[in-house]
């Protein structure tokens, strides 16, 4: 039932983790230590603690069983999830203290450096999601490594070159994690044959746990979005709390008045509830600094989901899944033509570059992650006189898309060879 | 395997949702915006946020899940649920304030203002119980939205007539949305015929799904039961959990008993359990404000589960479940009469009315609550010496059966239409 | 599908469970009362419910979902543990308040007294472990609440004889629950045929579910492992739940590549990472007071989890699972005696013992529990120069094996009548 390796596979990933995990406890062993000072950022302990632990719950439960649709991953989906998750939180624990390792020989453990850490990791399971299924294991591990060093090397430019904070640089992962996913599926796609999508096989009857594992994000996406908000002002919590509660409602309901619409026999599309109740959550995960009022986060969660679902709809317009052996077929490019003036960047980009998203990560992520940075752009515009500010903002996320897609090119090249 | 909805569902549903979630964005727009006061009836942030999680779990995955046991409703029970959560609890929200509204102009959100209507939508939660598998989702949304007004007007008239504390009003959601819940399907069975119930097969694999709902109901109703309890008093708080816990534990161990002892294969009846095991918090929900000791709890939990198994027994002991295909037939009426001696109320109410009910709201919620209700009444009755707090609590109940009949009534004249 | 129990069971489950609530009942009606002092341990209420609902979600989604890899117990396996464990915990808050009883006459419950009854549910949901599938509820019951006496009266003498605080004892409760589950099974094995482990079928479909409630256990393992540190020392907690993360994190990955190496076709064997990526947890709970730097809770997860892979793999190496239907046979002699030289206290074990362990309590718990009862050993010798407390931990821990040792026989001849 399993997909089946090559042989050579078997001799590479046990001592290649064995390598990289001995490397870290090294590294550990030399630098690290928990730090004395437990009230980090204004929360104590047992907040900060509350807020890891919810952050732990959606990285194991909601990525892990979220890609559990698939039919020959629905049990592996769990374990290499678990897997890349804690390879990846070591290696991010480790990469974003590179700065204070650098000047005091230290790498400081405390509850924010892992939240940190998991924050990063998301990121990278975000990636792994568009090329689950056609990738192995060790792949897998290589480019969620890699996807991490990027993304703390975009955050550590941002800061450097822009003065962007570091909790809304962070913000930004889901339209890294998207582009850098998108980007090596493609360089994937180019060089293999489609025979190896085969692997990627649709699961209705493990759709329940796929759905849990939705509804485990979808809970606590609220505590995603507040964790890393400093313990002084409540206040500022709270509205985050509310605006992206709100927010993920809102495009729960939308998506699913939009998922009857498109369906022909008048049903959910569950594949589109999926998709797409999170994106209200993604965008207002972006657009978060400068969202005051309730009715704004609603409005862009509206937004957000009729874009994913629409996104979604088009995306997998041509994706024929057959009754008995439901077979994942390539988009149809004449229906895609026909709807080329209705979006015409995704098909653009589907027909140009002939990328195969597994999980709909450009609809999931991309899409609302790009309409957040949207909402915060006008919202910033209206709100401040000057426009230092935003030609700053423009500038800030030109500097991202240029260096997700830098990084990510290059490390396709690294995965080819 | 889904539902066959009528054609005019599609143009109906899609377009509804549009309109109910313009409608409640335009009134956030003008009216709501976040508190700026954090620290609401004596709970920091983060105490009043770890609530909202708790029911908000409770919300999602609870009752979510634990309608995953029809055939054709496994996987769209989660998708409804999710869909009618998020519909109910921004009306709630809206409802809940519409004094605040009226005087002050704003609705204001706040951690507590969001529990309180996620404890509404649980009220709904448990009346859709009732109706699910018999109903489209444009059905379903309606009555969830009238029971949580008419919910909401109930809590009102209560405070207004009687000086209920909210607290205390709030936790007759059990018999409000059972006795509400119950109506509606009356009112449905006389106008359908029996050929709608097809649809309610029920399914021994998904059952694990159920289970997974149950237990997370089970582990968070503590939770649930002191999460609108002031901050100011954690004694208080502390009795409600230790009370909560023990009444849970002592149903969990009754129902098993119970229900080992009913079957004749000497089995656990995993249906029972799943039914049974809540009702000892649902009973101790309601009687919460008078119970002062651990043993109070423990032999409150130890009633209502009994009550609860043989309630449940009852009502379903003419559903024959066969082997191969496990079809719901209706009662017996036959066996019905032979029991008639044994709980009156029940068969008087089957026979009568007619009324079918899907989840087993009655002896899940109805049932613990009113024995519920009667601890509350004894024990007071016991505590006080004079009979005026009595006699205020029994007209108190009658007003919020008399409010929950009349706009149950009222509500299925709606639906009829 | 259901287990066929003996038509006696029937008369005996159902009255067994009334007599045995009905004596708690009785018991905590005349001596308990909710402590008015809530601040107990220098946490707050809210700290320690937090505390107390994480290890309540393990008890009952992480031990409850862990054992539905049986074919025939899936269902009943989360039944049963949420019968048992409700028994127990209540069984528990009794036992441990047996001093406080017998000097005020009161049993005083709060959210402390409750976690600790938790935890020693847990040892006993570690011993049913070992003999799940071929026991039926009664014994189950008999057993778990005989297990947790033991535990108790276990902590009791090393409080009094060897002065040893009851956190670090609770933290033994992996080995005493394991060699006190692997004797149970011993007598259980050398009584009965061998045909009654047919009920032991395992079952690939449920996997997914075996996998959600491991990764529960390795989610909320943290706040197991702290759930008894004192409030008071917030920097101490944080050390714990870094190094129970770092130590889960490195025997995840550990795990992983063992079991890649072990398996000829190179797959990730599942029931390998189900056993293995807790081990962690385990090792670093039993030597938590003298682990001071992340890099020696990192190297004990290494090393705990090569261990548990290899020991699992060399206990169920013979256990030949077929396509079809997976039939579960002993070990086979020639093999294990191959491996003699290797792991000679297994092999000795199993051979001459002949007992049968379903859930591998001994590579899952016994075998990290005692690697980190030998890491505190090293480390303790290496932090202090004098031999006195080393010689004092040698005679504790040998106590503690002895005492388990006689409390299973006795409990096995107990049972056997």
């Amino acid at each position: 039932m399993a997909p089946q390796y090559a042989p050579s596979l078997r001799s590479r990933l046990g001592p290649l983790l064995f390598v990289l995990q001995t490397g870290f406890i090294l590294i550990f062993a030399f630098c690290a230590e928990v730090d004395s000072n437990v009230n980090v950022n204004g929360s104590t302990f047992k907040d900060s603690y509350t807020d890891f632990q919810d952050v732990n719950v959606m990285v194991m439960f909601g990525f892990g069983f979220m890609c559990t649709f698939l039919v020959r991953h629905g049990f592996s989906a769990v374990g290499f999830n678990l897997l890349v998750a804690t390879m990846t939180t070591q290696w991010a624990i480790i990469l974003n203290n590179v700065e204070s390792w650098y000047y005091s020989g230290k790498i400081r453990l405390n509850m924010r450096s892992l939240v940190v850490a998991e924050i990063c990791t998301v990121s990278a399971l975000v990636s792994i999601g568009a090329v689950l299924g056609k990738t192995n294991p060790v792949q897998l591990v290589f480019i969620a490594l890699l996807e991490v060093s990027g993304f703390v090397l975009n955050e550590w430019l941002l800061l450097n070159l822009l003065k962007v904070r570091p909790g809304n640089s962070m913000m930004l992962l889901h339209i890294f994690g998207a582009f850098f996913g998108l980007t090596v599926t493609w360089i994937l796609y180019r060089k293999d044959s489609e025979q190896r999508f085969e692997k990627e096989k649709v699961d209705h009857k493990s759709g329940l746990f796929s759905m849990l594992g939705t509804v485990f994000l979808w809970v606590f996406w609220p505590s995603f979005n507040s964790a890393l908000l400093s313990g002084r002002s409540p206040v500022r919590k709270l509205e985050c709390v509310c605006s992206s509660y709100l927010a993920l409602a809102v495009s729960a309901v939308t998506a699913a008045a939009v998922s009857v619409i498109f369906n022909p026999k008048g049903r959910f599309n569950l594949l589109h509830l999926q998709s797409c109740i999170l994106s209200g959550g993604v965008a207002i995960g972006v657009s978060m600094p400068v969202v005051l009022q309730p009715w704004e986060a609603m409005l862009i969660g509206f937004a957000a989901a009729i874009l994913s679902t629409i996104g979604f709809h088009l995306l997998q317009v041509g994706t024929t899944i057959k009754h008995g052996n439901c077979v994942l077929l390539l988009i149809h490019p004449k229906r895609a033509l026909n709807s080329r003036s209705f979006l015409f960047f995704q098909i653009h980009m589907l027909l140009a570059f002939q990328c195969h998203d597994t999980r709909a990560i450009l609809s999931t992520h991309g899409l609302p992650g790009l309409l957040g940075w949207l909402a915060h752009f006008i919202l910033l515009i209206r709100q401040c006189d000057d426009h230092t500010t935003a030609v700053r903002f423009a500038v800030f996320h030109i500097c991202t898309l240029l260096i997700t897609i830098t990084t990510s090119l290059s490390m396709g090249i690294l995965t080819g060879t």
